[in-house]
């Protein structure tokens, strides 16, 4: 029976992050953790949330963007998306003026993310089930029916992804078991930004251990000096069999990224992250073949774009670990066809979280990951940081370093409505008293 | 003396070009060639006037993301900007919050070439020079000095630049006088568009050879056969000497374009021009190699985001044809980098035109190209397109198939007030003519 959607609403939500120095990096001085919050509505009253995520200013472009895609589904039979999503995908991608505007990158893909992310959430809700789960449970020709192949068959063919799927079948129950016992295993990115103090690095990281973190990343890129000492410090409280992990942020040119390795190299890194422009496949190929011998693999993916640009990476041997991220591809699909075009690689998934709300997602997508798709918990991990939980209905829980497996049916991501009228730019009781103090103004 | 930025103003230009089918293909059915169309005014009065390029719906996101950029610059001195050019256009790339919904592509890019391409206009002005004069008669010192180098040095260093520039000094004012005397070799899309009848194309090539046209353009990738029958008529009614390039406006997958293009090759086919994702380097490089063969060259860069996509196309051996864009890279400068990096790897340089203001915008760089950089003409040809040249006070001219050396000051994009009222979306008259007849409606 048909159930048309009758709205997409797009709210403007931001926190205002910058003033903790939370989250600055060597090019991110001041985020605004933000993200346009998306609410799509059927007729029979059916909803799901979903959201993209930036940085602060320009959130408002990409709400923009998603009211532009808006027309594109409201009025559509959902029961008729759902039956055929990667056709749905595509006609978000692919409108014929709109696709200009990209093709599938930046602003407009991550509006597709909000929306796409939207969509899947009410699937998950409507079969009473968390996001991980309704994956796992799909049948593999279901699963490969929401994904759109084009531009990745020269890698990665709808066959060959049967083929996984289908080769992994066995074992689905017991992995599932294994992680609802123990949790998948995550690392901290929240004991070592940049504007951090070296007392704070050391006590954040002591807690962290406290609390059953084995996986932390710092912060590098502004000072070699800087973060030889920073480095130091998190190696001795860690101690030398816990794994460390650097992020740069795009900083560097790449020979330049490979001189300031190697000067790191001596306090065991496992991966250098985001090394250069996201947009250089070969030039992360260099810095890889560069690294190897010192044992520092490179990740990267919070920026890159879209599949196309996955498949390039992975198939160059560009990436060690594959760093997707639930907002800027276009939402829950395209991640799917890049979790597998990694597996067909040999190149382990390891999600960027942060910000706000990405660790709400991507715990569903690393679960589905192992159970449905790598079987192998071997170099995986997904990023945790503590910021934001707060605001969320269902907020990610973690437990000896590990994220718990979500039980609440649908994608994690519905906020509390007192959080978004709270920080609902600009006029959301939180900005108006910090605009009136004269602490932000409008722009 | 100081001069300050007093405004910013953007405002949204839209032609109803889908009602007459003028430049379909096989991914753009019916686009509406609009442009966000900039004035920059300074206290003392100068003004400069830049486009980016859109194909109707979302033009307005992108004349909001230039909104947003505008507090970078207003309220800054002009003659500061003009001074350190590259640093004043990393502030536009590279705001620490606003460089997330990017970084360096799509509407945001499209954003800060609307804003470049204006300063560049009114720099051109400000020395009463036509911009390709301004480019011309700059010291490579300062040539090099408006160019962001970030991402490009392991392909391109700055003394690099340098060198390429300081090495071609000799023979620029006798290439000056060949272009004043003979043009610069154009092509023409304007016979084949895929919605045109097989008697319209012969008709339009017959009448193109008769004004000097001996390049053409056809569109493909809806239909082999259908190609073929077209790709015959054109090659019949030029003759077997003159040039065939055909567009396929990314519609295949890589091992697709290999076979179509092996059908098509009889047909004495120059290039083949965006067969695939504009993202693909890989797949561009695959593509190249298989049809070399076969005296085809990959062509492609329209949709080539910024200068570190270009920088892997050229080393990589993926594009034969560079085609720069003179709206989707961030303006003039990146596009400087871009033909200085195809002089360093032997790729001719062959513009993007077409759409609104293309053509106009594109004859400069053509012409320092030849003049400073390339000093050949093997293989350069800039795309020429016969639409809305008329809305433009110093329209491009066209003689015997080639560009006249434009002599007004400025980048040639200056609009007239009559079109900017009639074609200002939704207000202008034409607009509400269309929308009061039903033709159009608002989103």
């Amino acid at each position: 029976m048909a159930d048309t959607v009758k709205s997409v609403a797009v709210q403007d939500i931001r926190f205002p992050t910058s003033l903790e120095s939370d989250g600055s990096d060597a090019m991110n001085k001041a985020p605004d953790y933000s993200c346009p919050y998306v609410t799509i509505t059927t007729e029979s009253g059916l909803q799901g949330f979903g959201i993209s995520f930036t940085v602060g200013r320009g959130n408002d472009i990409v709400c923009k963007a998603i009211e532009l895609l808006s027309h594109l589904v409201v009025g559509r039979d959902i029961n008729a998306i759902l039956k055929d999503f990667a056709s749905f995908w595509r006609s978000l991608t692919s409108e014929d003026q709109i696709r200009w505007l990209g093709p599938e990158k930046g602003v407009m893909h991550m509006a597709v993310a909000g929306i796409a992310n939207a969509v899947w959430d009410l699937w998950a809700r409507k079969e009473n089930k968390p996001l991980w789960k309704l994956l796992v449970d799909m049948e593999p020709d279901q699963l490969v029916s929401t994904i759109d192949f084009r531009y990745i068959t020269d890698a990665l063919t709808k066959e060959e992804a049967l083929d996984i799927l289908k080769s992994m079948q066995t074992g689905k129950a017991k992995r599932e078991q294994e992680l609802a016992a123990s949790g998948f295993p995550a690392y901290t990115t929240s004991c070592a930004w940049l504007g951090y103090s070296d007392e704070k690095i050391e006590r954040l990281c002591k807690e962290a251990m406290a609390e059953g973190f084995t996986r932390f990343k710092m912060k590098v890129g502004s000072d070699l000096e800087d973060d030889k000492r920073r480095a130091k410090i998190l190696r001795q409280t860690m101690g030398p069999d816990n794994l460390l992990m650097v992020d740069a942020n795009q900083k560097w040119e790449v020979p330049e990224a490979i001189d300031w390795m190697k000067q790191l190299a001596q306090y065991k890194i496992t991966w250098i992250e985001e090394p250069t422009s996201p947009d250089d496949v070969l030039g992360h190929a260099a810095i890889s073949k560069a690294l190897q011998p010192l044992g520092i693999g490179v990740a990267t993916g919070e920026q890159c774009q879209n599949r196309v640009m996955f498949k390039q990476f992975l198939a160059s041997g560009a990436m060690q670990f594959c760093q997707i991220d639930s907002c800027r591809l276009g939402g829950v699909s395209e991640n799917l066809a890049v979790i597998l075009m990694a597996k067909k690689f040999g190149v382990p998934v390891c999600p960027h979280g942060g910000g706000v709300g990405l660790c709400e997602y991507i715990q569903h997508l690393s679960v589905f990951d192992y159970i449905s798709v790598s079987g192998s918990l071997d170099n995986r991990m997904t990023e945790y940081t503590a910021h934001l939980h707060e605001h969320f209905v269902s907020p990610a829980e973690m437990k000896n370093g590990c994220y718990v497996l979500p039980q609440t049916p649908g994608y994690s991501i519905e906020m509390k409505s007192s959080s978004l009228a709270s920080y609902v730019w600009p006029t959301g009781q939180v900005w108006q008293k910090l605009i009136q103090d004269g602490v932000y103004k409008l722009n």
